[in-house]
């Protein structure tokens, strides 16, 4: 089975609403994020033609379009957080979500960001997100 | 499947008793060590709540507690190792174990050390320990 | 199930025929390869005697020689490549394949390359090429 993974940078803010701490306020990580996919028809050969499971190109360029773009220096809060405190709505760099901003819910908003963009001949299979150089969350298929 | 992992760092001696080479003297390493912990229920929607597998300060507050605080600056050594220097007995920061301290037989220590201090709504599915920058050794459930 | 992992690095050159794009000319990357050996028959316990998976002195040894040492300061370039810039074919350090050098491939000819030099004791179950900092490969058996 092979594998190819991209590494992604973001810089973005969040809070986490009814956290008991400093995740509480507004605060941002420095996101690095790995997207792997993996062949839709694994065969075990070598690879013919230009020999790519899918050009690290062409996986960057989805990314960047459907997630990098988007979340790069925005504040992501949750709709209850707004809630609770309508002041911050007037933010211009404000994403608002139904559930709170954690490296986890990320993790799933980034599938469902680019898994319906992904080419037939592969597949989204994990994603990785670090939050801080020692803290990271994982999804895989 | 979502998991999310915390990164420790811990300064610990060792040798290898019965090894042939430079590993049978005692010597250290900055140990790096990867503790993962997956959902016990998983299921396949984003998270509610403060949407957190495990708060990584929980995790945090485990592992420094059961790993990382007893290892740290310590030289564990083997009964057998021991047997053999005797007058590295009186080693004030000596851990002693029947089986020699290689970073395979470390991670089901650590294993042992903090399963059962987990939560019940995840657990612990890999634990990652680099000896250097460049050799580690994985256990994975 | 436990694992071991020895981290490599060389220097190579490569081209990829029929890319359109800039990687169709002649270019190099400084390669970043995990390899990654677990217990052919694995057991849960402590290990005993000297407490290894397999020495990781082992493990960098066979891979040195079959790998590291012939791969590093080579270029790598396929037979489709050579025919069509046949001049090419005198440089002193050029490694010609049938396929093409891309990090999925060069990832199979790792693992054909080292599989068999194994000792029984363990089996290869995955490799990991980085070919810049934020690209990288996997093969899992």
């Amino acid at each position: 089975m092979l594998r190819v993974t991209k590494i992604f940078r973001f810089e973005t803010a969040h809070a986490i609403f009814g956290y008991c701490g400093s995740c509480k306020n507004i605060h941002g990580h420095s996101y690095v994020l790995h997207v792997t996919v993996q062949q839709a028809n694994p065969n075990e050969g070598f690879l013919d033609g230009t020999g790519f499971v899918m050009d690290f190109k062409d996986l960057k360029r989805i990314v960047k379009a459907q997630v990098v773009d988007k979340m790069d220096h925005c504040i992501i809060l949750s709709e209850a957080y707004l809630a609770q405190n309508p002041h911050l709505k007037s933010l211009e760099n404000l994403d608002i979500w139904p559930i709170e901003p954690t490296a986890e819910n990320i993790l799933l908003k980034v599938k469902s960001a680019i898994e319906g963009a992904m080419p037939p001949e592969v597949k989204l299979c994990r994603l990785k997100l670090y939050e801080t150089a020692d803290s990271y969350a994982e999804w895989e298929a």
